[in-house]
């Protein structure tokens, strides 16, 4: 319970102050960088249990198998002995195989930023927290609900700059639909490159894409190749096509990746009751197989390799078949999903999710349902931390905020509780008569301004006078910081050379024609 | 993990079944009776962080004492050795003495109601959940906001009735204001003596108050004086005046109460920075001093008396004053709050709390947080669990509706993860090939039924439909609950000859004037 745990930056506590040894002076929210775990996971299963369905997902692997839709990826399984028969996808594995291999899984790694203090430690009791990722739209109470395109994209990966909880863009905030899919990858993460200063991910839809972001993110570093390979720059996402299925820009951007010794982030997408059995422990038996076979599979490209093992089961409302996200049954797979990690010593990837169509009760209710599961689960990173609205079809700027005061509402919970003897109070107590008040206290009054958090959302004002101002709700005054805050933006910092450069390799691409689309 | 420990009812699992042993049929939430916690308490401070505190508020009791505002109390605590002079109302208390003291407390006592079946176990896990208690005003959507009153008083005590997941009301969920205050207590818990069957509270206002109480509640129970006393049937909660005093109402509260073996909870009202020292820490060191001294005063009433330890510390916005609830700081003080408890072997009393203005995402998410601590901190027994807004000011209709919500989704996140095999579902996994899904598997039909939780609030249609479906938010849809809810109850039913001595007692208590006004 030491200040050594907790990751809170050094220097002054509170908002106003400045982190020690921060790149950016005067950014008010540096104490919410390395972010740790401070409780106990709260185990939903017991050992025996957990047990049970690690065992049927191992039975799932070597009875039933998984479809690795790639040939290269066939072989290279097959040459480790897994059960590979000549054109044909399905591939199983034998339970020990699978263990064995995973055995070479690093428990915690670093992803590199182009600035250092930005870079995120992954696994352990470490917690880091990226932006909504990939809706296909967005929402702001003016503009309301619209496809997503470049101008949105740039405000919000610019918003995303503006909070140092949000360690990373977990994707695009929203895909810009208005890019051309061939060229779209090359601007997107030059944007994301030069607007922040923080990791990023690149999607798996070709190896072309995979390599053109590992690119941008070395040159954007101003790094070697072999630095590169040495220090994680660049993490990917891949949603195994539950059930039991890598498609081939899956396993090209495992080989990709993995194979340069970037992240790779292994994510079944369990939805009990669609694409995963109805229960919650069928969900996560198939969840824990498929995660199991692609994880397997990056230590087969390069033993060692940083992988992530991500949670994603939820279930779905069974009278319209819609995803449902922030249930108790979310929570109690997000448990479970932390216990087979700590079982198998891989860092755990889960999200915070809502399935609201506004910012409201519900979208907040269902948000803090999830982080009150990912924290109690023990979660290292957390994808879609802030903007995730609609179930992930759309990124919302008032969502956005609303989730950068929870994230901090989150962090601060995970700060020790001074218990000090000054903090005790006893001097404090003695100069307080019964019946007397605290506010003018010497104790009180060295302490008020720092003392608690100061939320960027929550109006604690009195009915009357928050009457009087018009009766804002969270959604109302959400819409005003992020208005705020993108007018506040500034852009980090960028040796000139290297922006030559990374622009210079964003033209020669494009003039080559992009990526193919046909993936 | 077994089912035996999480307390659903047994029966049918899911809504529309029918509890098994409950005396109303069909009524679709039984399952959410008798709840218990699952998970280890998460600790906020370690052992030797618990134990400065626990210290530090024994300095308090021993050095600077507590006034005790009434001389028969003073009386008592002198001949049990406490340090009292003669017309002086502080009084201290050697730590050894206050140790010795408290060991008679019950860890896990039984609340009994008039219906067998709606008796509340308080202790060990046990988890119950009470209604608002004490807002001077209540508000729905269509009423705005207005003074309590006897109609809405009754209205809100037949939607606590409607809800399994409400163990209890918890004083009057809406002070009506319209009652003159010498008789209201009379009209009020004979009120909710015949529009529940659920256990009640008492207002610790003069001892008159709790004696007409207990004469209520015992009428109520059609039992006898003797079995009244040997059954706990009745509770009250006593705030103290912090910092560090007992006032006369309360002290006669306790007194009357303890003395008969009904429940106190003795909850100390220590907001960080108002009535008690600016840091978290010292305000739980004054609470344990408060909470400590009253219940060490129930056990000298009468050794083994129920009593409960209240948790109330939260932090005030320095900027304003005003109380905030639902923060980080709350969070942190209520696991402290159930540390303190564990180690002294006293039920936890602590509260689902606010300050949002209206049924916002404030309102949601400071909630949640609150259902967060207490879930972890191991609460036993939560006060304001269901309708509580504005800090306590307002009774929302609306908010009732949502909290019942929030308290049966903390209810399934409590009940166990099924991993039978058939759970497990290797049977359906291998029924469904890679790229197809499981709507239509025996696996699935066999469950989708009752698989999940059905939510009352939440609207998971796309946002198509949700939006040609007038796009309600949560606010909305709960109004809507509310009412058709209110229009459904059902009085329980209750023996004529019980009704008719209930009735004469009233009606002699306000013959005789009801209750002073000047406490």
């Amino acid at each position: 319970m030491s200040d050594e745990v907790t990751g809170r930056t050094a220097g002054p506590r509170r908002r106003g102050g400045r982190g020690s040894g921060t790149v950016r002076a005067a950014l008010s929210t540096t104490q919410y960088r390395s972010l740790k775990h401070r409780f106990p996971p709260s185990p939903v299963v017991s050992e025996d249990e957990l047990e049970s369905i690690h065992n049927a997902s191992l039975t799932v692997l070597e009875e039933m198998g998984i479809d690795f839709m790639h040939e290269g990826a066939r072989a290279i399984l097959k040459k480790a002995g897994a059960d590979v028969k000549d054109g044909v996808e399905r591939v199983r594995f034998d339970r020990n195989m699978i263990m064995e291999t995973i055995k070479t899984c690093p428990s915690e790694f670093t992803l590199h930023a182009r600035n250092p203090e930005r870079n995120i430690r992954i696994g352990g009791k470490n917690l880091a927290f990226a932006q909504v990722a990939s809706p296909p739209n967005c929402s702001d109470m003016q503009g309301g609900r619209r496809a997503g395109n470049q101008q949105d994209f740039r405000n919000l990966v610019k918003l995303a700059q503006r909070y140092d909880i949000i360690s990373c863009t977990g994707g695009y905030p929203v895909e810009p639909v208005d890019l051309h899919a061939s060229i779209r990858h090359l601007d997107c993460l030059s944007d994301i490159a030069k607007l922040t200063d923080k990791p990023f991910h690149a999607y798996s839809l070709g190896k072309e894409r995979n390599r053109d972001g590992m690119e941008i993110a070395r040159i954007a570093r101003g790094i070697s190749h072999e630095q590169f390979e040495a220090e994680p720059s660049l993490f990917t996402i891949i949603n195994s096509n539950s059930p039991r299925r890598l498609d081939t820009p899956m396993l090209q951007g495992i080989m990709e990746m993995s194979s340069r010794n970037q992240i790779v982030m292994l994510t079944p997408f369990t939805l009990a009751g669609a694409m995963a059995p109805v229960t919650i422990a069928g969900a996560l038996v198939q969840q824990n197989a498929e995660a199991l076979a692609g994880i397997a599979f990056t230590q087969l490209v390069r033993p060692g390799a940083p992988v992530v093992y991500g949670g994603f089961t939820s279930n779905v409302d069974m009278k319209t078949g819609a995803p449902a996200f922030g249930t108790p049954e979310y929570m109690k797979a997000v448990l479970a999903g932390g216990q087979l990690c700590r079982k198998y010593g891989v860092p755990y990837r889960t999200s915070n999710v809502n399935a609201a169509n506004t910012v409201d009760a519900q979208a907040a209710y269902e948000s803090v349902f999830s982080l009150w599961a990912l924290t109690q689960g023990g979660g290292n990173f957390i994808m879609h931390s802030a903007g995730w609205l609609e179930g992930g079809l759309t990124a919302s700027f008032e969502k956005f905020v609303l989730d950068c005061d929870l994230l901090q509402m989150v962090a601060e919970f995970l700060t020790p509780l001074d218990t000090s003897p000054a903090a005790l109070g006893l001097d404090a107590i003695r100069d307080v008569e019964p019946g007397g008040h605290y506010f003018g206290t010497a104790h009180t009054l060295e302490r008020f301004e720092t003392a608690f958090y100061s939320p960027i959302i929550s109006d604690w004002r009195n009915f009357e006078t928050w009457s009087e101002g018009g009766s804002p709700t969270a959604y109302q005054k959400a819409n005003a910081v992020w208005q705020k805050e993108l007018a506040a933006y500034e852009r980090p910092a960028m040796d000139p050379a290297i922006e030559e450069e990374l622009d210079a390799f964003v033209a020669r691409r494009k003039a080559e024609g992009g990526a193919p689309t046909d993936f």
